[in-house]
């Protein structure tokens, strides 16, 4: 089983790093934080400091796995480039196509795909995860014109042994996707809990389930939101504007027909689709990893197929029944 | 204890209509409904046609609970007048202004005070509800200039006995709360899960716990959400309003500078006050049940103020130590 090497243990990175090790992979981490450093540790895992890290997993061609903020991204590729340039590389962040660019820019030679975990975000550090965290979750990894078919089997087969499932999609097509399902809904829940706030205790004493569930992840540490949304500028403006054309609209009728029906029945179709989506009936067929296979996956991707195993000849997609 | 009848045995009334009879008070139901008669009469309540049920709540001087759509609203009260015009009388309709209003124009000689428990939605029907449907929600009971001590204290009362606080508040301050706690997150859940559809399959296959729980409410049955939202209009165009304000800033502030630290840190200060308000330490008092004392039980509300209990002299109201 190939190695992994993990930098940045925070919830993520800590809980791939226990997540790897669950399944009986080697596996060790580095952090600069000393916190999670010290509890990763504790936890029994190999904490090195992150050159020696980086050039072990140089040594035994581990598969390494960024998991720093993206802010950080641009100083850990450059220690990637100095001691690990042919690496197997992946990474967690939230968004793909900064990354993408990034790694091409300081990193070439390196055998890369990125990945996004779609789980948690209400706790921080090390200690908040668990090898469990991404069980049955998505996980995006991502194919471009000059993904290596090796380093997307590889980013795949760690998801999967995470427990998630693989949606296989451009960097593009995930930071459009990420703007509207995970940005979004963490700018909806800031503004929902200021308005609310803004009615004072009264308001706040009388809120329920909608209001609840609606700022949930307004909990979330403010400078991870801050980090995740600034960084996905251009698809969160796109989603942005759709919503406030869709909200000005559903204000403009309310004021003069004082109707909302088209603004209720169009989200309750789509909060239908939602829900099918997890029941829909699938068609399970497997590709066979040779010449195009990556823009194969992409296009059932798109029609929102999730792979769910990989083994060194073939993937297994599901793909949703029309 | 008093008897309570019970006008409307969807998922709210018939859960009142279970609540008040597990505590063992003479309670009955009446509903134009069939489906709902049926499974109530099944349940072993007992239905009456409404007329019958209203000249049996006047002559046992039961407290008279509407649980009608608003639509319905105006066709109902003119039974109430008709069939018992001195009634004690209640609601636990959405909106609490729009109602008031109508029950002073055409039942004015009713002892009313206006009734909303903050439960339950994304379910309706009889079948869908249970005696524990309110059991620790917030029940708003409102006070006007023209509220009757003991139409206040009749509703209070039943709120308790289905396990629910009060909330003291006037019917405008309710209406503006639930917009923005509300009726505006059902808004937002529509436009959310709209935008995040129109992603396609791929992005409803990424998916997570922000956009599952941001969406939510949006299952709810649409007629019920518009019917409610449209009823609040006045109150959710200001909310709307602050919203597309505090949106657009942020979308401004992402276009201009990139920055949402702002928004964020808003919202997530916001947030913090939901919870706090859940573990505040708070202080009890006794209001002696006499001349002003409904407004100052108002006053308390506006502090975040719950009745715990309400006997026939006093109100224990736990407000939030500042």
């Amino acid at each position: 089983m190939r190695a992994v090497c993990v930098i940045g243990l925070g919830l993520i990175g800590g809980s791939v790093l226990r997540a790897a090790a669950a399944v009986g992979r080697p596996a060790w981490g580095a952090t600069i934080d000393e916190e999670d450093s010290a509890a990763a540790g504790r936890a029994g895992f190999e904490v090195l400091a992150t050159e020696a890290a980086l050039r072990r997993a140089a040594d035994e061609d581990a598969l390494i796995v960024l998991a720093t903020p993206l802010t950080a991204m641009q100083g850990v590729l450059r220690q990637v480039a100095a001691n690990a340039p042919h690496a197997l590389l992946t990474d967690v962040v939230s968004v793909k196509d900064a990354v993408e660019n990034e790694v091409r820019k300081q990193v070439p030679t390196a055998r890369y795909a990125g990945g996004h975990p779609m789980a948690g975000l209400a706790e921080s550090g090390f200690l908040a995860g668990s090898a469990e965290l991404f069980s049955g979750a998505a996980w995006a990894v991502t194919i471009e014109e000059r993904t290596p078919l090796q380093a997307w089997r590889e980013a795949a087969r760690l998801a999967l042994d995470c427990g998630a499932h693989v949606v296989p999609t451009s960097a593009a097509a995930h930071d459009d996707a990420a703007a509207r399902i995970s940005h979004l809904p963490h700018m909806f829940a800031a503004v929902l809990a200021a308005v609310g706030a803004d009615g004072g205790p009264l308001a706040l004493s009388l809120a329920a389930g909608s209001f609840r569930d609606g700022t949930r992840v307004a909990g979330s540490p403010p400078e991870l939101v801050q980090a995740m949304t600034e960084g996905n500028k251009p698809a969160l403006l796109d989603a942005l504007d759709d919503a406030l054309g869709r909200l000005g609209a559903a204000r403009g009728s309310l004021a003069s027909t004082g109707g909302l029906k088209s603004t209720v029945d169009a989200g309750h179709q789509a909060r239908i689709s939602l829900e099918e989506l997890d029941t829909d009936t699938r068609e399970t067929s497997a590709v066979a990893l040779g010449e195009n296979a990556l823009f194969r996956l992409r296009e059932l991707g798109e029609l929102g197929g999730r792979v769910t195993d990989v083994t060194e000849d073939e993937a297994t997609i599901e793909v949703p029944v029309a």
